[in-house]
């Protein structure tokens, strides 16, 4: 890998990678596309014990983000409260009150889904199409994530890379967590990957943050992907990946000047659904103690109209 | 049922049906206790083909609302497009290009969870707690839908009563389903409710809205809940309820004068989870095709810290 | 002027009124660049009375707005209420309390300005520019309305078309203003327009609307300007104008399946500052009391950066 | 002063200066009621050039707001774009192009007017109401900041009190701005202030936080007014005050452990109009060129209904 290169590694990766084509011209769905019907049978099947888990960081003016490209925390008001029902503001009868509220938020805030319009390389979005027909200012009007609404549930597994190659559960940030890595941690976990698969890596970062305050959280420095997964991450045919990081792959970037190289290749040219800032712990210290880290797991964006991302509150069941 | 006597008819059914204290004093979930990890595998063990449904609709300016309430459709906007992408706007290097987007929306806009402080009776939240201490211009400081975040999986059941009681599958505006009407349903499909469920009311009125125009959809007339089902929505233990309707009881309301009243116990007294605008249709058909109603169900509302409500993509799996 | 075709009567029109390069190639003011200091000490000097009045209509939940284009009416919410404050949620000290709002609206909600980037014509933006080059999803990177926030406050003078040409005051929807039936209000009023004057011409359909109600006022018929005044707009060298009604110029279009044809002209052509949903009623009342229609007139924009548009609350002093 | 005890300060001052029912007890101007036609009349005459400058901030993400109590910076969003039109897909004839936006904000975020709903002493708000009664989910029931939509024009004077205290322009963050020092400066300035005037105090707090970045400009320490200038607030019968700095009084507040004492008295108590985050800079320049400190000044709420606060682009007009 050439560190002065990004480009030439980028177009390299995205020949080698590329799925443009595989589920036909029309596609919406992506590596989605792997996780049918039989995966959600086997993953129902792994539901022993019926212990629920939610991986999703709350949303609220509390969060990580600090204005970075107009990321903003979510506002959340209110129209109505309890307060103006007993102060007899509200006008219902029957002594009938009630509280409605409003939220402002960029889809990209907390826990998501990057939609397939979310990133581009050299002006292609991905299958091919050309960017700016697809994202404009109406949206993603091809593969927004409502196409997913119904797709997102199957096996999940949870790849402990804090756990496993980390000191306490944690990797520092600039970690590379490379292919070696990844198949390193599913032999310690003794665990299958594979097509149609949904694989959750947590860093431990988020666990540092919630111990250390947020500082850089949203877009400094991370442990994530290194760029060299890209092959995997197309090899092994899972069906989405997601993170406990702001943004999935290692930051600094492993290229010099670069930015998000490997979304450059995963989202346009794999088509691979990527989540982040996923909140993996409770459900890691689950699977720590039980030695089972694979589960029945829905991840169901909301589905906002031509949105290129999605609040998601993941749920995995044991 | 005293149609003049709305207070009378609130006030009995709120001492009949008072779930206060039965999960002590601090309870943040209502009958979401019901629902436990037992019933969560009986739900597991549902999934024989692996199907998925969405039981969202679209969330979008083209949504039902017109403004009552403040309450608009989502507003979804880009931050950046595949147009600013292609024309070199983004000052991103190696070719990449991003798009990112923003929503401001009420959390009662669409498909929708109402958190337990939504709705008071005379001042009191659920628990009886004080309604302004409850929900401030904070939000819902004590029971705030976040609580819920890894709770609402279990066992549904599709209750269609718009195609067991209604003509071409739809029940007409104004149509007050009875308790006797729920029985009757169960009994058509051959179905077992009980402790822990989460039960969908079909109506048929939002196959109706999409072929006929939203007209009043979001306030308006409409099939519903009965406010005589407290009794049954009490004792059945059931975790949840929703509906395709913006109200989930009959409108207009039985009583004269009245505002949904059927919220006002079923929310504050019975401490019940209640979903509306869920969109049903899908679901049913498959369900009229195979005769089995019963499915494993995910419907995990996005933990906005304080929120009395929640956008929520309700994943049905048979 | 040839209903059936109005790219060629744009295109004329364009040739015509231009005044790309007038004012240099950076231009960023186009005909506010007339209203001079000299003006401004002319309309100092109009202040007999002191009397002042807003030409604002009130932002708010009820206004005109119905979601087309994704105009909505302004989402006003608050963060902290005098309740809050009395109920002891707030943790201030000493007795202090306080109350907080947030507001979210299209810039094109209620009164406003359009900035120069709000129109294209064939993608030419104001001076000539690439509208891609000068709207991005940054906003307008050129001629943002923040360029004009010290400058438009200068001499009004209010046409009074309603009055003078209509029916009780107000003029029917569909009614062309002509070039003619402004210098005939011009004449009736005894007053003089010239060069650098911000011409304030009332319809009367505010008036109606206030009375009967909102209807179609944003964006459906109306009186308005006719596409032949576009020559004396230009010729007049007005700094410029603003109307009572949603879209300044007469709707239903004048030609066949047109949209907005004048705006086409006015504003990528002439770089005419644009002025709409202004609220002229009171200030007319006084204007036809006492015969002087001119006045002291600043309408200063909220200067967002890169904003195509902006509220705006008016003050005349006469 | 007894930097011990806040509350027994507040108290005394509210008593000395309190306005309650000067006005009569339906007012909602509070001081606007000084600023006459009278008034106006002479501010006009102090035009003698004709140059006008804006006041006014820029809105924009790149403002000082870090999310205390939910204040955000501006996010401004488009709804089309000049990208959109050129890719022709606005669907609009004729080659007609459009670019529209939308904005969320607080009403707090940037230049801005606190209405006199803004702030409470011991639960009662301007003139004596009860404060949950006045200001509820819905807003400013009474006082909401449109109810001064066309009252704020009048003789504006700028005391430059960075220029004539400070040192290079500048006041030190703490710096408490006394009574004594308001009357050196306008002694300073040979400029009279008196009943009516909307005073401008500059600090040169802006100054520096434009050279040095926000640093903690929304909510730190910043020069002020001393608590202890309530009495001349009130005495001096002054319309509105407005300073370049976040919150308008000294910070740290002059008590322990206390929070805006002055706002405390002078909005509740007085009626005071005080304008926040006021850029004087260019203006202040001007008037020390030619040694006149007063001129015409226009500034207009944006007569959001209810709204505790409005933004405002404030011209002076020299």
């Amino acid at each position: 890998m050439d560190r002065a290169d990004p480009e030439g590694a980028i177009a390299a990766a995205a020949v080698a990678c590329s799925n443009w084509g595989r589920w036909g011209e029309d596609d919406v769905l992506g590596t989605v596309n792997y996780l049918d019907e039989a995966k959600r049978r086997e993953a129902a099947a792994l539901v022993r014990q019926g212990v629920s888990f939610s991986l999703s960081q709350r949303f609220e003016m509390g969060g990580p983000q600090k204005g970075w490209r107009r990321r903003t925390n979510p506002v959340h008001t209110m129209l109505d409260t309890g307060a103006d029902a007993v102060l007899g503001h509200q006008g219902f009868p029957h002594g009938f009150g009630g509280a409605d509220d409003v939220i402002a938020m960029p889809l990209q805030c907390s826990t998501q889904w990057d939609g397939l319009g979310h990133i581009f390389d050299h002006g292609k979005a991905w299958n091919g199409r050309a960017a700016e027909q697809v994202v404009t200012s109406d949206g993603d009007r091809v593969t927004g994530i409502e196409h997913m609404a119904a797709a997102v549930t199957g096996r999940g597994v949870l790849l402990d890379a804090g756990r496993h190659l980390g000191t306490d559960g944690e990797l520092p940030d600039g970690f590379a967590i490379t292919t070696e890595h990844l198949l390193a941690v599913i032999a310690a976990e003794d665990v299958v990957v594979g097509r149609g698969d949904i694989v959750l890596v947590r860093t431990g970062q988020l666990t540092r943050a919630r111990r250390d305050g947020w500082g850089d959280y949203a877009g400094g420095a991370a442990p994530g992907l290194s760029f060299t997964t890209a092959q995997w991450l197309h090899d092994s045919e899972i069906a989405a990946i997601a993170t406990d990081t702001w943004g999935f792959e290692v930051r600094p970037n492993e290229f010099e000047g670069a930015f998000q190289p490997l979304h450059q290749v995963a989202i346009p040219h794999i088509g691979l659904l990527i989540g982040e800032m996923w909140d993996l712990d409770a459900l890691a210290e689950h699977c720590a103690a039980d030695g089972v880290y694979e589960f029945l797991l829905t991840a169901a964006p909301i589905p906002v109209t031509g949105a290129v991302g999605s609040p998601v509150n993941p749920i995995a069941v044991k």
